[in-house]
């Protein structure tokens, strides 16, 4: 792969959004080729996927087919938009990627090591170079979510849930130390996106 | 578990589903708790998944995607339908079921293995008490669905996919021989429906 894949972690309302979108802006003016994409999502089939796993519709939805949903939106959104893109030589930035289901659906709804085993399935041994993980107080993150409007159905889980998944997260980042960025999110939005921008230059001079 | 789970299983046009409804009948007639189902879909949340699957407008479906949207699909059913069925003593009795994963997605789109791994995460060590596998020619069973009216996306596909399908089933006949029950779908309607007649009973009668 000659690009570079970069996912952004983090609990709801860690500001995920607003730092892919100012990265974007500097692999631009830079005259670097660019791409950025969400997850679940990105894709017309994975949005339709989307549909159902946000729906605040689907209460009954369980644990099991909630893991598998994120997975196939994963599995079409490689297949289709990142391999090719990466393989054109493009950075790739993903508003989250398989960690997400590792923290909420192995962690958060204790579903445990199957989430990883059903997301390299769908992955085929794609793992990202770097993993921003902005790294909020859940109950910080949700008051966030909240002040910004109507919640989708993950994001009006209860606060013992967001806890779970939090905890996952910072296991997550101790397993893959090697790819893991630990950000303090409470920091300002200009002082993160500097962290940021300084990380990917380097790899990108590291690599050139 | 108190019921009796029993899948159809087949290459498409091998009459599952008429025999699915004499089965439905027989039990009713003999004072039987059954329900039947079908695969991908059951749920409302397994038949919006049922749409994606099957919309012809979506060719360019990753084969992992795909999977893991039967699989999803699947442990939506298996958790909000089929596991309190039998927890009651209901005779479940399902158009397809994982078996169909394996011979589709496994076989015939070469994804191997790990098909099986990502449908044991959803059935949650759920399998079929009984298979019945109607045999039929993949090219007789692809006359009859294309005389029945519009193909679906899975019915659509090229005659090397189905044989590659029916190759699997053949596999798994083999594999699963327990749980197996091969009949040969050229035979009649009713000579097939009582041969699924005699064996149910004789299932029943003997865990009774």
């Amino acid at each position: 792969m000659k690009g570079l894949f970069i996912s952004f972690e983090g609990p709801d309302g860690s500001g995920k959004t607003t730092q892919i979108r100012l990265l974007t802006e500097h692999c631009t003016q830079k005259g670097l080729k660019v791409l950025s994409t969400r997850e679940p999502g990105g894709t017309p089939i994975s949005e339709k996927i989307r549909e159902i796993i946000l729906d605040n519709r689907n209460k009954e939805m369980a644990p099991a087919a909630e893991a598998l949903l994120y997975a196939a939106s994963r599995a079409q959104l490689v297949d289709q938009v990142i391999k090719p893109a990466l393989q054109e030589g493009t950075i790739v930035l993903s508003d989250r990627f398989m960690d997400s289901s590792i923290a909420y659906q192995g962690y958060g709804r204790g579903l445990g090591d199957g989430v990883r085993v059903i997301n390299e399935f769908a992955i085929q041994d794609l793992q990202p170079d770097l993993t921003f993980f902005l790294n909020v107080d859940p109950a910080v993150g949700k008051k966030r979510v909240l002040a910004e409007g109507a919640p989708d159905r993950m994001e009006s889980e209860a606060m013992t849930f967001h806890n779970k998944v939090y905890q996952g997260y910072l296991e997550l980042s101790r397993i893959y130390q090697d790819r893991y960025v630990v950000i303090d999110a409470a920091r300002s939005i200009e002082e993160i996106a500097e962290l940021i921008r300084t990380r990917v230059d380097a790899y990108v001079a590291e690599r050139a």
